[in-house]
């Protein structure tokens, strides 16, 4: 089922967000860059492993990798891509086809998606989702631990939850470190350095209830925010919302 | 050690609440009622694992039960009883040698010690710990699941910490779930019935700083207090506090 969703995507008979596709699949934040860099981002990565889990690797100028899924090919297979120049988002092409070249490293990155799965499968309510809108997003005062030209803030995402769902909550991503795992917050906004939760960073707001309490997770927009802040000459990315379908069922990712 | 501990408290040359003694080992919330009601308390039990996990139950007059440690007597190895007469407490002897009779039954249920070494292995600082005081408690609105007379309210106790501690204290402690396991809540005390978190309904108020958010755990108080609500005409229970210490390490009680 992934591999015939990366063959409509392919011919671009898919353009839209992914949510909700393949669901028993995980979903990758895509990241493109010149081999210059690629051992200072896998550092990042290592360092900042519940902002950037990765999920696979590529060699240098690989655009097909296997252990993604089958007959992959990542010039195509994503909906939408983000291409930066300087550190500034300069085009949105549907392909990158004629943008790859030899000397490029792709890295894919966990996504929440694989999370919010397993939480949908608790019955746990996730409010963006039941609102019809993208997970509110936030940068925070959390440094990222840095790495040669990339470094920046901890950007994460915020779901309201009762406390008894924020418990379980904690208790079922727990099990899912390759795709964030546990949360890295909750409660105060304050203290993680969020002023106003009615204005998120990226994506759109969502509905407290006076009993909830604000989760956060360690979110995939981090790399893409630090692949900015290092105002790289050249790097793609995919177009947030739009992922990579993989082949990895969700349920493999347990650690336990 | 904890059989030395014991034969001190046997000798009456130990009276104290027994935090911190023995700290490696599993301390028990200690419930002795006559045999009439004992299925009916075991199924309580059952039915309420949060409040009341059972780590040893002896045989119709045993006072020695062996799984809970070695040559141990119920009737003098814990530091304070209370003793129970209609649902009232009616003395605190400091044996009960003389109360003894061939038709009681003893239930040694988990106690929130055992987690409280486990957050301090991993410095999660303990507010009432650090205050030196008892922990707070809070009767809430949350109805146990009766079994014949036993019925009541879930009591809670409350640890506020910040986001951070929280999210590892669900993690350390949903590995403990004999010693009540994973928090029942956290976040908004009014959505689980408690007006105000500076008037506990047992033990002390403790300081919950700004950026905290309370946490609370199923208590062992619940058993005794639905050992008064049942009214029996006989009961006996630890004097709160004063605990039975177990030969059980701790560390043998994580599920993983």
């Amino acid at each position: 089922m992934p591999h015939r969703f990366r063959q409509l995507v392919r011919r671009k008979d898919f353009k839209g967000p992914t949510a909700g596709q393949c669901g028993e699949y995980a979903q990758a934040n895509l990241v493109v860059i010149p081999s210059a860099y690629a051992e200072d981002f896998l550092r990042f990565c290592i360092r900042n492993p519940k902002a950037c889990p990765l999920l696979g690797v590529g060699e240098r100028g690989q655009w097909n990798v296997p252990s993604l899924g089958h007959d992959l090919d990542l010039r195509t297979d994503v909906p939408g891509y983000n291409v930066y120049r300087d550190g500034v988002l300069s085009e949105q092409p549907a392909d990158i086809l004629s943008l790859w070249n030899d000397d490029l490293v792709a890295f894919a990155i966990g996504c929440s998606f694989s999370f919010e799965q397993m939480l949908a499968h608790e019955k746990i309510p996730l409010r963006h989702v039941d609102e019809g809108v993208n997970v509110p997003m936030f940068r925070t005062n959390i440094a990222n631990a840095p790495a040669g030209p990339f470094g920046g803030q901890l950007v994460v995402s915020m779901r309201p939850m009762s406390g008894a769902h924020a418990i379980r909550a904690v208790q079922v991503t727990s099990r899912f470190p390759s795709v964030h795992g546990a949360p890295v917050h909750l409660g105060s906004p304050r203290a993680i350095g969020i002023e106003d939760l009615s204005r998120p960073d990226y994506g759109d707001a969502v509905t407290i209830r006076e009993d909830e309490v604000p989760v956060f997770w360690a979110c995939g927009v981090t790399p893409q925010s630090a692949l900015e802040a290092a105002r790289l000459p050249f790097a793609i990315a995919h177009r947030p919302g739009h992922m990579l379908v993989t082949d990895i069922p969700n349920a493999s990712l347990a650690v336990l």
